[in-house]
């Protein structure tokens, strides 16, 4: 069985659209079961209206506390402590879970998470991962989206492994291949933790492109884009501003008249295939990439469908062992770079 | 008269693009004469083919040689001294031209601009902005979009100086408003230099709202947004793939197969509004400012309608007196500044 744990309070809806979710993907998925996190009368009353196929799926876990998506970091980590976030990520550390979600507040998330289950061996610092989609039909993944504003070089190396082993193993792309995020292809662009991240990643045994630009993202240029946290953070809100600012005007422009509604219902088929193709819902679900456990942040708007997404990607990490896949990397990476600083001062 | 010296071998097109460009502008602007810069024979070919209604607007500047998309910003400034750029921005420093345009490599034409025209007083790193439209139908200026990577809090404050004054001479916007690009809205998000910079631009007298995220740009929260060049470029990419991803998505649905073509062209009116609104030729000419002139880039990739907008911004620049909006705004700042320091020492 595949077990995940979930903070069925986070989001900006909580339990209307955590357990209904549950309840469908443990319909879809006889081999997973689900550790309900929360108040628990309100997930047992949340659990009973949604009707799930087989009840035994499913373990109600009371936590006393809710991280809201206002709390400071500091008060969610110390103050909360039996917060179903808390709780959550405990039961993977606990071995009661494979795998937790939460939708909630994500510098909470991150950091309770980092807190409870600690880096892996090699890593040193966690990140944020989403799938983009892009102009191929598939996806790219960008590393890290907000965790870490100053990185080095190691930093990024660091962001390339995690990065390659979420696209193996989620993605199934068997090898994957790396970006660096530059304002030019050249090698001579760049600042100076950027130059010697390519060095990095050029004498490791990772499948690395060279550089790339911000519109390669949505070329799929590589499977894997790699950037610091600010860098990567202020490209994903600007791409979901955009996107909103497109959706908001063709909108407009349909609704103008009624010669423009009239042409809308005939163009609604169509717009609504164009829709499908770039609805985030369809790849909602972060990875908290670097922790010892699997680790999935879903957008504090998800909808019921949006959070059945991000539960089957953290269902999908464990079954195609992300994180052995990361630390086998991070271990092959780090004794090769070893082996080179030998023969260097040999 | 205003006075414009056009590289005209410069962009993608070269002199197919720009001499009709210039002849349409022309004819628009009595007031506005033109330098028209590049191999002399071709220029003069370009110009008999393009009919200027009155040939007393325009002059030919000879220049021997052209620097490709390709060419290295080395090559570009140390071996091709009579580039038709290089002889452009002369036409600016020798004052036969109040301002230049090129659309040719930025790179190349930002190191000519400054090597010959120099940073203004108070100004240490000249700077990349261009408007980007946004929901509320106007545009927000974004700056640096890629000269500087690696930039100190007062670079930061030296673009939100220079921002303001390209946004109240060239979009005419009385007291502009400034954003601080970062990860968060609360002032103890983001890193070092934008905390520094917070502060600066909060002791400025300049309209600081505060820090803004990347999809503020879109929303149009301030009429200004300031950040370092290698996010600025890397937003600006970004934002211009996936605005080339949704419009080849638009058209691949719309293409699919007879009835969707119905569909498209009961829908092509007001697709064709909608296009026009996004459309980034409306707010083409990049300006490089900072330096003792007035300087803009043009995309490379412009046609001719997109030219004419980069040379109306040009003539706007002149017209409005950006030049000397920028130096008192960095007068008045640089003593605010002093002033309070010799306030706290006293």
């Amino acid at each position: 069985m595949i077990r995940i744990a979930i903070d069925c309070m986070g989001g900006d809806h909580g339990l209307p659209v955590t357990v209904p979710a549950a309840v469908q993907v443990a319909a879809k998925f006889p081999d997973t079961c689900f550790l309900l996190v929360g108040l628990p009368d309100q997930v047992a009353a949340a659990l009973k209206q949604a009707r799930p196929a087989n009840p035994a799926q499913f373990e109600i876990v009371a936590a006393s506390e809710v991280v809201t998506m206002d709390d400071p970091v500091d008060m969610a980590l110390r103050k909360k402590k039996d917060s179903s976030m808390r709780v959550a990520v405990t039961c993977v550390k606990e071995d009661r879970a494979d795998a937790c979600v939460s939708a909630g507040n994500t510098g909470a998330w991150m950091a309770i998470s980092r807190y409870v289950l600690k880096t892996m061996d090699g890593i040193d610092r966690p990140a944020i991962a989403a799938a983009i989609p892009n102009q191929r039909g598939g996806t790219t993944t960008v590393l890290d989206l907000g965790a870490n504003v100053d990185c080095s070089a190691e930093h990024l190396l660091e962001f390339a492994i995690m990065g390659a082993a979420l696209s193996q193993s989620v993605e199934h792309i068997e090898n994957p291949t790396i970006g660096l995020l530059n304002i030019g292809q050249e090698a001579i662009k760049g600042n100076d933790v950027v130059k010697e991240a390519a060095e990095l990643l050029r004498a490791s045994n990772l499948n690395f492109y060279g550089n790339v630009e911000g519109d390669d993202i949505f070329k799929g240029t590589t499977n894997v884009v790699v950037c610091d946290g600010f860098v990567g953070n202020v490209v994903l809100k600007s791409v979901e501003g955009l996107s909103k600012m497109i959706g908001s005007m063709i909108r407009d422009e349909f609704m103008r008249n009624p010669f423009t509604m009239a042409a809308g219902l005939f163009a609604r088929p169509v717009l609504n295939r164009f829709r499908n193709r770039v609805d985030s819902r369809n790849h909602n679900g972060a990875a908290l990439l670097g922790l010892r456990g699997v680790v999935i942040k879903s957008h504090g708007s998800a909808d019921i469908y949006a959070y059945t997404v991000a539960l089957e990607r953290a269902r999908e990490a464990v079954a195609s062992k992300l994180l052995e896949k990361t630390s086998s990397s991070v271990l092959q990476i780090s004794q090769l770079i070893r082996s080179k600083n030998t023969e260097s001062s040999a």
